[in-house]
């Protein structure tokens, strides 16, 4: 399992105030316990409430880049901070993301493709979120397409199919699950599969147990990438659990350990 | 998810002594309470220390008609018990088990039409537990094909893919995933598909998490029942948890007792 650490996001008040306070230490501190947790990858996001959005994320990517070399994958809608940032930024990295408009989706695949980067598409257009498995299937396909003419290895796309909150859109966990099981099988190896987690459970009760529930019955259908959390030992548990199940890896009685700092 | 509550069985220390000593209060308590914890039809088996099996059947299962109209599940290995049994037990009945062999599973349909009960089948022959996905969808589709030629409404078939310790068998967990993916498309309506769901578990460190995680992932693919512990609250909370997921109940604060109280 693929997990990105979704802690380094300026909606939490902690990463806004050091970014506002320029505290490097926060910021490092997050990036290596994230890590240290299990996580694959870092997100990087500044947030809705920081004034020089472009300057703020590269602020933060420089901060990580003093104690990790991890994957980072570059959380923004803008293009133009996407398109500025991303050469500055050293070692791997992921742009989060673009949407499956062909003119859009090439634009950020060109990127990507230049800077020897991941890219994250979603299946979304003008349009908006599909109401259904068929769109999100079809613009899946289209993103696997796109990345395939723009010279982007599979390996590199990460294909997300919007999961929209249960208690709002309670038959959009099952269009994602089936959505993520059908774009498995366009292409071999297939793209990633990964989903924004967290965003299943809002404004819900029993938020955790959700999203753990949820995480084992879509790397079921075959997700293998989350943006989430790794301090919630739960959920950690829950994605390694599953990878055991999958026979990602061999049972020992100190699996959960193991996995954790494979 | 129909929930089959599996405490009633021997192989636990306190129902072997109240078998033994003839106290049926600890009996119908478990009754009670597993049914009051959300368990749809209670497993009753008299375990492998009980000198009259077929005495011991049928004393459990006067115990728990003292108190409880559940769907009782008559968990034998033998033929002479079951046949001896089922016709004396009042209210709503499963056999748990028939193997797929077409001679015993066609004597098991036969005294499950007789008396209105349903069938527990197992994908096993033989030949023993399949090793791979094909033959336990061979040995599924048999059990399927069985039940309609002998009048049984496929409402009342369960079938069980049969589900080894992942320790020891750790392709197994995916093959029978795989499985109920496929059987669950053989009829419609289709079967029901059952595991024993402890099984995964055994002799494994984190078995409550290995439980419940597979849980999650076995009913994304389609499992709806499963002989498992009424009494293990985070099971139980994955169980309805997945159901809302998948959109088999509406979304609303209290979502967790609802379903228990339901």
């Amino acid at each position: 399992m693929y997990v990105i650490g979704e802690r380094i996001n300026g909606m939490f008040e902690d990463v806004k105030a050091a970014i506002r306070g320029k505290n490097a230490e926060v910021i490092q501190d997050l990036a290596k316990r994230q890590m240290a947790a299990g996580a694959s990858a870092l997100d990087v996001n500044v947030g809705p409430s920081v004034a020089d959005a472009q300057g703020g994320m590269l602020w933060l990517t420089e901060a990580i880049r003093g104690v990790s070399d991890a994957p980072l994958v570059i959380d923004t809608a803008k293009w133009e901070i996407m398109a500025a940032v991303v050469p500055q930024v050293p070692g791997e990295k992921i742009l989060n993301s673009t949407k499956a408009d062909p003119e859009i989706a090439s634009q950020y695949i060109g990127l990507a493709v230049e800077n020897g980067a991941g890219v994250i598409g979603l299946t979304i257009d003008a349009d908006g979120v599909p109401g259904n498995v068929d769109k999100r299937v079809e613009l899946g396909a289209q993103l696997i397409t796109l990345a395939m003419e723009g010279g982007l290895e599979l390996e590199k796309l990460f294909v997300d199919p919007i999961i929209l909150p249960v208690n709002v859109a309670g038959k959009n966990p099952g269009h994602c699950m089936e959505a993520i099981a059908q774009l498995k099988l366009f292409a071999d190896p297939p793209p990633h599969l990964v989903l924004g987690l967290s965003n299943v459970s809002q404004r819900c009760n029993n938020r955790k147990l959700i999203n753990r529930t949820y995480l084992a019955m879509a790397m079921a259908q075959g997700l293998d990438a989350a943006i989430m959390d790794p301090f919630d030992t739960e959920l950690m548990n829950t994605a390694i659990t599953t990878d055991l199940l999958m026979e990602r890896m061999i049972y020992c009685d100190s699996y959960l350990d193991a996995a954790k700092h494979a």
